[in-house]
């Protein structure tokens, strides 16, 4: 994408009511918009990372087994009555509004009984069992505060999971494999040396729900990590039962700062008992539908990427969700050749042209600006990969080729550019 | 997939309450679901047809130079007070809520103001100009009524373009252009034969805005269609005027009911002068940014395909919105082989796996259950091409393959069934 062609423009404050690192950083370089506190517009390079961290989601939720759908946002008051979460009193975070009627309607913060609900029209027999349904979907929350940027929304998507199984066993066994799908998305996101499976508070089905925390002095959370299980305890619960289960001393523990990036929960029947969700079994014996659920989300996860990632210059994006894996930029050559054009500008032009062919879509800086401007541009808008195409590189017959996450420059010739932007 | 694999059914009768022919169809076949009056969430096959409706506008609005963005849901009180749209008495469908603060905030049901004040931080030069931005965005209206199902929902996906240009003229050949993209959307969406450019009132800026209107009983508009010149007027502004603006008698229009499936508008000055959007140009003089607003709603596309194509025996899907291209049907075989296993099943699983080596996904009906049932459900689900695997044509050599639009059936080898499902 030529960004010429890119409505959005870096900027060199962010909005003074802005206290977040990460929206700071993604206001500035023109990723998202800030459109009340706790409300944010994604703007075009902003929805490509959101998109990208989305693939990834989806493909590992299919590998699992998961069917996707598209709840509403919209909720009927009589839903929510059946679970005694319609109350302000249990639930403190509701956008409520109301129909020309005069019926209340609330905005959906989480779809446990709206989708326990719709499952009753298509599970009532073993044979119908397990089912794994899954969102991406806005939820609505009315948080008191909104000071962490897109990590705590008051208008964010979430991908919520939700599983219908047979009994306990079969449970276990989804939810195990749901949290190796979760290990796997934020490697793959590009966080996963510093998430930890986090032990958080159970229900009475289940003594213990997982969290996946991500170690960030942004982070709302204190957990204690033992580096060598890979694992982590929220401060919550961290009491010597569970250090016990866990096979744990306290002195293996270290205390951090870190966000909530995802999390898994056994269910149990209390959703499906409220909606009289229940299967009839081999036998002709009625019994209830053991539910899980397991949410994450992708705005939160981005913000938790450039609160962690960034560097005094910028934003650094992981080549996996990075809205384009190299920043082309072009220096106007001093002189114009024999017939009157632009050398360096001639070759961008090629270059970007050349990389589309192989499907390798860059963003490529083609405005008329100063190298300081680009520089500093490229830095904070945190491509993987910069490129620069200049009457100095035009003479080494090469492209300068500098990695973001590293500062590492090379030079590399167009063969070697598309194996490494490939890759 | 495979339909053992897919949570949803088939059912006789839609919702008591439910009146409208799409919605009726499209529950019964297990597409949508309906949550409250007017609210439908959207179950795995009517997903992928709205993906599939959303990935064909996209295609549209990419191609005229459209940049995508996603803004927000709850919308600030301050912003739509400066055109004076937050009031009720102006503007009767808001869903409006509260945020603990006590403030008020609504639900978008457009995004004129939001997006005018949003590009005053990215449009200050005539380099700036034009922009055209567009977003696929749910939106909120708080319909008095909602009896045409998914075709007026209260809440609805709805694709949004708006266009920033330079001058009037400039403005006009967008316009122009963004009316060919509609067209060819709703030719590739199937509608193309029975959707009209329909003139209808304008602004204080242009005399007409054009809507798509597609001819239906369903539908809540009355046109006058004149066929030879494949345009119509809204009843709405029906007058001597318009008549011999077009150049048409009334003795060459045709009265119909219709729905208006998408939209375009010239809004002039009306926004950027609320919000002071304007640019300097090249003699350094402040003007106005000229816009425009181009609707459509995937949703109601899909709700109208099902009104008019649909037959007495249920959906009919063009093929480029169908979730599936075909539906394969597997009628167990009478005996098993000499290996013990069913030789109808067999094939058909080969046959399944052969087909998604060529890149093509069907439905697979896996299920054990009756032909007529099988038969029954194909009709009703709509898969433009029902494929049968059965003793029967095992022993002919070839697959049944029955195209759902016209009934016509035909025996085809595996090799022309994959050019004719490769289409």
């Amino acid at each position: 994408m030529r960004q010429t062609e890119l409505f959005t423009k870096t900027r060199k404050e962010a909005p003074k009511d802005e206290v977040a690192r990460n929206a700071e950083l993604l206001i500035r370089a023109g990723y998202v918009y800030k459109e009340m506190a706790g409300v944010y517009a994604y703007l075009p390079l902003g929805l490509r990372v959101i998109e990208n961290i989305v693939g990834i989601i989806r493909e590992e939720m299919d590998a699992i087994g998961g069917v996707e759908v598209s709840l509403t946002a919209l909720q009927d008051k009589k839903t929510w009555e059946r679970t005694g979460r319609w109350s302000d009193d249990v639930v403190d975070n509701w956008f409520k509004t109301k129909l020309k009627s005069g019926a209340e309607a609330g905005l959906g913060f989480t779809h446990e009984e709206p989708l326990t609900a719709l499952m009753k029209d298509f599970i009532h027999s073993y044979r119908d069992l397990p089912r794994y349904v899954y969102q991406f979907q806005t939820k609505f929350r009315n948080e008191d505060r909104a000071k962490s940027g897109i990590m705590r929304a008051r208008e964010f998507l979430m991908k919520d999971l939700y599983s219908f199984s047979l009994d306990a066993k079969a449970h276990e066994h989804f939810y195990e494999k749901a949290k190796q799908a979760y290990v796997n998305i934020f490697s793959r996101v590009g966080l996963g040396d510093r998430t930890y499976v986090t032990f958080a508070s159970g229900g009475s089905f289940s003594k213990y729900s997982h969290e996946f925390q991500t170690v960030t002095d942004a982070g709302e959370d204190t957990i204690y990590v033992h580096e060598k299980k890979k694992i982590a305890i929220n401060k919550e619960v961290m009491t010597d039962e569970v250090l016990a289960d866990l096979g744990v001393t306290r002195a293996d523990l270290i205390e951090k700062r870190a966000v909530e990036v995802g999390n898994i929960f056994s269910l149990g029947t209390r959703f499906s008992d409220a909606f009289e969700l229940a299967y009839v079994d081999e036998k002709g014996e009625k019994k209830p539908v053991i539910m899980g659920s397991y949410g994450i989300g992708p705005g939160r996860v981005m913000g938790t990427i450039v609160e962690t990632l960034s560097d005094e210059n910028g934003i650094v994006w992981p080549k996996a969700v990075a809205p384009f894996k190299a920043h082309l930029i072009v220096l106007d050559s001093k002189d114009a050749d024999a017939t009157g054009r632009n050398p360096a500008r001639k070759e961008a032009e090629r270059l970007y042209a050349a990389l589309a062919t192989q499907g390798i879509e860059v963003l490529y800086d083609d405005r008329e600006a100063r190298p300081g401007e680009k520089f500093a541009d490229a830095d904070l808008m945190g491509m993987p990969y910069r490129i620069v195409v200049s009457d100095k590189t035009l003479a080494s017959g090469g492209y300068e080729v500098k990695h973001r996450a590293t500062g590492k420059t090379e030079q590399l010739a167009e063969k070697a550019l598309i194996d490494r932007l490939g890759k």
